[in-house]
């Protein structure tokens, strides 16, 4: 095991009804929030009044940026820092998923940063203040809700990159599993294949002497696969939303990566799809991850197998260990296909067309891949396995 | 899974030599310390004199208690809030085993508290103020590195009480498993006994809709056993030790608890052996667990099956249910015995006399019990089993 530090001080408020203790934590910090939110579904499902009357009921005066979209764009983080500036905002509260809540905690960055928001992800180091941020999470998927990992893509440059700072951890997210239950099947699985993709990224790593958090690990993934078949036959199981949401969280917030070195490759050859052709980042996951365990599974057949076994229960008889490897890695296909979601680029119409320059903009100004360090050419093997 | 609000803002500091630290998180909170202390073991190992080093180098005022004994004492809380109320101290640093760590708590706790500190563990409700409070870790058993917990005795009264409290959670902890390769063997099993026991106590519950906090918690008690072989084998394997001292940590900062019913009875069971008797709080434990599991496991076979299967691999072909379960009791008996652990009171020389009054004290003015709800008399035959 490698030396680590661990330091993860959001509260996560779990469950049913967990919306009450909203004004109660709001007010810790202020009495002026933005209120950063997305499309229609938060409106749909009521979660929007019910957050408006509780500010209103507590005092609170309500600023907002809305319609934040998938794959968030540096704009909507360029508009809430001038609001924040102008009316001296105490906290930012993102209520949504991942894209908004990642939006939310740019903004609280970029409040306190001399400079464009967008400096904030193309600069060497990363900002270091941010005023207080808070969450709503409506979608199992990203992590977002304890971490501080922020997503944000700029269209204009084609480039989707990161800030990962302390100062945006949420102080508080409150997590009520109820509203999940209406989001649609495409982006539940999207979500599921999200959770099971930040994972892999910890999983497989060479860091020996980290058993405990390997079985940490397969915890989350076997448990993904178990209610992920209940939910899709059940959208409205409560008990099976509410253990892929916890997933979902614990998948992404350092548990799983004490003292181990990891990988984020595949999120880095994603994030090229997505920036290039703006497809759900669930999507072009779940078509790059099983094509970068065949291409990177011999710099450590080990971890394959253990994979397959635990995880999958593939049995070892008879079998060479790339043998074994090879079933957990096709069986991990599988599952993302059973759920619906996609296996090929082509099913996103995406063509030789872009990969060469896809390939170039993964490996610029950084390293890539932990299990296996990848080159350009490596990238580009890996995309045209996904065609 | 039950609603839950989970929030553990604690600093883990873990790996060789992250003691250099100490200085830097140190004068986060001032410049004026009470250094708590236990008996020889952290000058023996050199640790004492390179906190004082540490200290002095940073220009940090330096106050002391000495001489913590395990089952620490009210008295050693009693001195330490005098001091710090005399010298203005800004942070109380416990260093050394649960027992330092759990005083060190207490005075802080008692520092900002209006009255005898002892009435902190015997009133209604829960101290709310504390000033901040360090640690550094020698011993992986209690888990109050991560925790809002404290447990002190009063060898006057007989009572082993305990406060729970937020406001006394570590700001930091650090977590050197060097540190521990010289932990004696019986007390390193005493640790691992503790450990198992605190995810015991939230394993076995009837809430249901819990896989992955379940699934949690079984890592933590294979990997114990597996890494308990290792370090007994090799006392000075560092990553065994490492392992063995990262489970301890996560075993009782909440991660397992996410949602769940938690039982307790055992060790409230054990804080009776300990106040009356003085014994090891490990020790207590490897004899009363495996006697509770099986006076309860009819309230629900089914998790008693599934802890046999799944953290000692028992085979259920042609067994009942009643019979899995069995040997999943007598495989824990069998771990702690082959460790070294105690089986019986007699090992203590602990005969009947004192069976009625602890049962009496361990049910007086509260609930006992989550798996089964335990009355004076169950506690009686329990610790009738264990003879």
């Amino acid at each position: 095991m490698n030396n680590f530090t661990f330091h993860n001080p959001t509260e996560l408020l779990f469950g049913k009804g967990m919306i009450k203790q909203l004004g109660d934590r709001v007010k810790k910090f202020g009495n002026s929030v933005l209120l950063v939110t997305g499309g229609g579904s938060v409106k749909r499902i009521g979660l929007y009044d019910e957050v408006i009357g509780i500010l209103n009921e507590n005092g609170i005066d309500i600023h907002e940026v809305s319609g934040v979209k998938p794959n968030p764009r540096i704009d909507k983080v360029r508009e809430g820092v001038k609001i924040c500036r102008e009316n001296n905002v105490d906290l930012v509260l993102g209520v949504g998923g991942g894209s908004t809540i990642d939006t939310a905690k740019s903004i609280a960055a970029g409040v306190k940063f001399d400079g464009d928001p967008w400096e904030m992800f193309t600069m060497d180091g990363e900002p270091d203040k941010a005023i207080p941020v808070g969450a709503v999470l409506t979608l199992a998927a990203t992590g977002t809700e304890m971490n501080g990992n922020a997503v944000i893509s700029n269209l204009e440059t084609n480039e989707k990159l990161a800030i990962h700072t302390p100062a945006v951890n949420p102080r508080f997210s409150i997590l009520d599993p109820v509203y999940t239950c209406t989001v649609p099947e495409e982006h539940t699985v999207y979500g599921i294949v999200d959770i099971a993709a930040h994972v892999y990224e910890q999983y497989f790593s060479h860091t020996p002497g980290t058993p405990v958090q390997d079985r940490w690990a397969e915890s989350i993934l076997i448990t993904l696969r178990e209610e992920s078949k209940k939910v899709l036959d059940n959208p409205e199981d409560y008990e099976a939303r509410a253990n892929i949401m916890l997933c979902g969280t614990m998948a992404l917030n350092g548990l799983i990566a004490m003292g181990k070195e990891t990988d984020w490759a595949s999120h880095a050859i994603e994030h090229e799809l997505s920036a290039f052709y703006d497809i759900p980042h669930g999507g072009g996951l779940a078509i790059i991850f099983p094509n970068w365990m065949k291409y990177v599974m011999d710099e450590g057949l080990d971890k394959f197998v253990q994979y397959a076994v635990r995880v999958f229960g593939v049995s070892t008889d008879d079998k060479t260990d790339r043998e074994v490897a090879l079933e957990g890695i096709e069986k991990t296909r599988q599952w993302f296909n059973e759920m619906g979601a996609p296996s090929r680029l082509a099913d996103y119409n995406i063509g030789e067309e872009k990969l060469e320059i896809m390939a170039e903009s993964a490996v610029s100004n950084k390293e890539l891949g932990g299990y296996k360090k990848l080159t350009k050419d490596d990238v580009y093997q890996i995309l045209k396995m996904s065609l």
